[in-house]
């Protein structure tokens, strides 16, 4: 099917892809003053009363704003808020039609961090938490900070939290299925960006020790200049005097988390690692290596971002789920803790779990409630 | 009908009033493909391309923000940002029924001019016009001013020119029915707030020479030293040299305009208009001046705000007809024509008015589409 000429074709049929739909009634001058002037005066006022009661009196404890600048679009990159936008109605209909969640498509017109920060913090009167979406890094880091800090609802960024938390569910099933334990296997990523920072620091807190960071440029060791304090931080705890290049460190490791750029390895770098090695080949929409090369290197275990091949990496198992769970307790903040509880929920969806099956399907019954359970007993 | 007590309980039991629905389907695969990655980097491409294309690929074509600081709501005042939610809540359902048009609720942690113009001008790229609500004068001038300068899309501010345009139609019948003219008549405001200002400005557009301000203090004329800019604008052109009370200018007006407050007149004050004397008496929920009481006075025709008396001076038959025009023809600004237009086809939908017929009812078939006829007309 050519995904993308349909896209573009229903994307311009419909005039893109949400519309707003009402939980009210309006067919007489009885539902309007219910829902409109004069009885609306009263919802108001409870909640001038009382500012906690706009999240169970309004929809706002139920929506997340989904933001973006723009600047770090699937494999795009900075395509610009307009252009963005299609991704971010995208992501709103997920939120809704696997978690219940309302969600609105903000593409902001700046890429300023302190203008994103302010102008979230002004918006959050009308939201029960933030999505960032597609800012690149090391923006996105800092932005997140701030916003943590000026805010009282839960702010998330998918690209960062989402993707470790789903990786690292996929990383505990492939390490059962090859019986190989966390704290020992050497684990070399490919790729430093949001997701690929975010994921490391997950591993860590669960139990990983030895993470090799690797860009563009080679290994990422404490010696190296030019990199920021977001990879200063996982590099002192674990590759810090790791030199060479991304092949060179793929000997004799465990495991191989790609968030970089397709067509990177070849079987024969495969074949370096050791015995039933684990590659997850994420870039989108072309993997680092595709399956049967990595098969054919020797993996056991092959997981990518795409569909069209077993054990797809992909977050909407998670965060439709996490912000119900968010929602349902009114949680004012994410913790790591709840990131732990979300990738353990996941990874024990699978009873079972065996080559071509570490992670649930997006389709898989009951995914984002299980999620949203896991939230609420963490929370 | 107790409208507060059960506007409330639903609000509550609802989560307030409105969701996000989907115009694509979600069910497969193949639908995740097209709705999302990686089918959606087709429409994101071709935006980036030409920015314009915006409107049409996505939401932002028929998408309004409905935008408020939270400090003119209703008749309550300065309640706040998440206070103000059920009346943009409700705005918004408003929109969508009656003109098809989606609509965000956007409440605003600040009252800065500056800060909601800025804020305003980054969220732009998501949206395809911007509805001002409920933000107390002067400063929704300034901020409805800016706004037009910074940004080529529909700049609203309904509390102004969407009273403006239905109290001029509502005029318009009314001096029908009594014979007389617009260039003629004797009008006197009461009320020089946002709404009062723009009602004046657009009468005397459509021909109006002789409209007296009044506020709290009495008759603004140009030697007092308290009044904005707005204000001025107004009166160097209209009741410069007027003095004295209210009551006293009422005397031999033909036309009464309230957006004030409650209870500030009484039947003897009318006795003292004109012949065939015409009352709005606008303010919520209780009007200036009751239409029984403005009857025995002599009134020959009586309009307010209220659903529950005849001749209702309600917004909603103008606001969503004129973003519906506005968005067919994605036009970049509104202008005074398109307001007199659209006075004009609310006007002309009534075709024989008589005294308790001077407006067409929100719920009349076909009124937001004649509107936007004439929005598209004019465009």
């Amino acid at each position: 099917m050519n995904y993308a000429k349909i896209s573009a074709e229903k994307h311009l049929q419909y005039q893109g892809k949400w519309e707003i739909a009402s939980k009210f009634p309006l067919e007489n001058t009885d539902d309007l003053s219910i829902a409109y002037s004069p009885g609306v005066a009263e919802p108001c006022k409870i909640i001038a009363e009382d500012k906690e009661k706009s999240f169970s009196y309004t929809c706002r404890g139920n929506t997340v704003a989904v933001v973006t600048d723009g600047t770090a679009v699937l494999g795009l990159g900075d395509i610009g808020p307009e252009a963005a936008m299609p991704v971010m109605e995208g992501k709103c209909l997920l939120f809704k039609h696997f978690g219940g969640v309302d969600a609105i498509p903000l593409c902001l017109d700046t890429t300023d961090v302190d203008e994103i920060v302010e102008t979230v913090v002004r918006l959050a009167p009308s939201f029960g938490g933030i999505n960032l979406e597609d800012i690149a890094a090391p923006r996105c880091f800092e932005i997140e900070k701030k916003l943590k800090e000026r805010l009282h609802i839960p702010i998330f960024h998918d690209d960062q939290h989402g993707t470790a938390i789903v990786v690292l569910a996929a990383l505990k099933n492939a390490l059962k299925v090859v019986n190989k334990k966390i704290e020992e296997v050497k684990i070399v990523m490919s790729g430093a960006g949001a997701a690929g920072i975010a994921i490391a620091k997950l591993i860590m807190k669960a139990g990983g020790k030895n993470i090799i960071l690797c860009d563009s440029k080679g290994v990422i060791g404490s010696y190296r200049l030019d990199i920021n304090d977001a990879k200063k931080e996982i590099v002192k705890n674990s590759s810090a005097d790791e030199k060479g290049s991304l092949k060179d460190v793929l000997h004799n490791a465990d495991v191989f988390l790609g968030v970089s750029k397709g067509d990177l390895l070849v079987s024969s770098d495969i074949e370096t690692m050791n015995d039933d090695a684990i590659v997850f080949a994420m870039a989108n929409p072309t993997p680092e290596i595709f399956p049967a090369d990595a098969k054919k290197g020797g993996a056991k275990i092959v997981a990518t971002g795409r569909s069209d091949f077993p054990n797809q990496v992909n977050n909407v198992v998670a965060f439709p789920g996490l912000f119900k769970g968010l929602f349902a307790m009114r949680a004012k903040e994410i913790t790591p803790e709840i990131y732990m509880a979300v990738a353990n929920a996941l990874a024990e969806s699978i009873e079972n779990p065996d080559i071509e099956n570490i992670l649930p399907n997006v389709f898989d019954e009951g995914v984002a409630d299980r999620v949203a359970e896991a939230v609420i007993n963490c929370c």
